[in-house]
């Protein structure tokens, strides 16, 4: 992590934190490379990298179709993610709510125990 | 339509418009009443009625649900709803690429063609 | 379909009807062939042919997971076939309600749209 | 839990069992509460509180549902509250084994491999 | 379509024909252009365009993966495509027919649905 | 396993390994013997055995559905089998690249996490 980041990397890091772009960095292998190169190009270079919607409203998106989706590991990237981009718990709390009724409640289930967890490890809630 | 609305059905017709709610009523029946009942009371009297995060917001997370969840009746409804609560058509667009990235290409491509005909028929785009 | 059926094909045309059996066979090509005998074979001669638990019951675990994976062209003929095995068309409705608190308001949605639908046809709702 | 229970409680109570409503109450806090109320009052309280299908039918619907979802975690629960509703086994196997057919191979034989966990936990099978 | 085709549009052009580049251009319009440019540099630039696998290959994976997603729009493209890209009917059939098997009859259903149309209208079958 | 293999026993064998088989056997009890059965008779004996397209083919049809279907269980036999019927670890990381595009990255992510757990567990990868 000694040369020059993209915009990419660095959008990823903000989103995720400088920890998250050093474990990634060790974790570069010659298998995962292309999807490491994909997410930091495509994901945060070409499509997190464009204005018109913040990063705030970017993160709540992703919280939302996470939870849609089925998708724990990356749900819990980025609800740590969207508490940087400046969301509240309370906030995450609501979006989380709303996904009961369109997603149903197991999805909403188990997104409000990645939550839990996740905001737990970051003293955000008891 | 000639009683009071509940506090479920006033917020449906802020963001659905006075019409879907009169086309609605006409459609009751015996068989709808139920989810008719419950799209009222748990949707949008419980859930939609709560403070925390504004209606533009709301409106935001269930497009990007909706594009995931593959529903393009209902993406079809709440692309007009989030007009009605705010959205701007270029912020709709963003939602839209964005889930490209992380709902796949074809959930996008499918969400672009219900928006470009909400839109459109709303006179939005050419 | 002037031969001896099959005990799939039997099942199959206990639930869907007779006609449901000639199209089926007057549509049946080179290319669909393979499917053809894997429903009639694997689902209906393995599966449904099964003792176990009634065919009312299969019948009400198909309506529940076809709302659950978005299916309407099967959600269509097995709600038909619901009723053929002895569902009331109150039972059904009860069915799709109970999926929008697991599946979504959107899933139970589009589900009752599809059930008005089969039911006005078949002369059980107004 | 010293106070009266509500009736989506007392529901929720017979199907779950009473270590569940406790260990329930246990865990709430102020992050979690409106899912706990939401599953309460919507889930219990609402849908599976009406007449219309009898409970062993709900739970049914529920393990259908919940596998073609692929929520395991919900799955767990609802195989246990089957159980309590009346379901045998043998039906739950009946109905797993459809979902092959329906959900496909994997989702089966994940649903099988949570039901081997959860009865062979409680001393059903061997 | 009169200036240089970019790395991505030379190989959606050979994947989805000439035709089908020249509606996507007229098409075109500050609303879906975003998509289109990802679509084009993304999917096709940057992914279709790897060595590793053939192109052949590409398409299967495609047809696989759309049939699971209960994508159709998509699906019908790229069964189109795959033709192009030298499978036969033939082989498009098993891999429809082992989609039954994994992501159940109903997407397998829907998809040789999908197909029939298909290849009908390009006289592949009758 | 001392008695004769089935077709299908014989074609699960290859792609799994005899390993695989023998634990399998071990495992069958009066729960899961229909999804044995179900399992080498449907999926392996009658669609595997099929001819028209070949084996590896068939394993890159099944990677590319399980990621697409969210089944990281069978995703891992699968790659594994995969393995065993032809392919590269350097074709498999295409299938699952590409799989960022079509199924997001979220599901090439978690497919990549499987890959590098099997292909280091099976020394294919450092």
């Amino acid at each position: 992590m000694d040369g020059k980041l993209t915009v990419g990397e660095g959008i990823m890091g903000e989103l995720m934190g400088q920890d998250y772009l050093e474990r990634r960095a060790a974790n570069r292998n010659a298998f995962n490379d292309a999807l490491q190169d994909y997410s930091a190009e495509v994901c945060f270079g070409t499509v997190w990298a464009r204005p018109g919607i913040d990063r705030k409203i970017r993160s709540i998106i992703n919280v939302a179709m996470l939870v849609a989706l089925n998708r724990p590991n990356q749900l819990r990237h980025h609800l740590e993610g969207a508490l940087n981009n400046g969301c509240t718990v309370d906030e995450l709390k609501e979006i989380l709510l709303q996904s009961a009724v369109y997603c149903g409640l197991p999805a909403a289930s188990d997104g409000f125990g990645v939550a839990e967890e996740v905001f737990r490890k970051l003293g955000k809630i008891d």
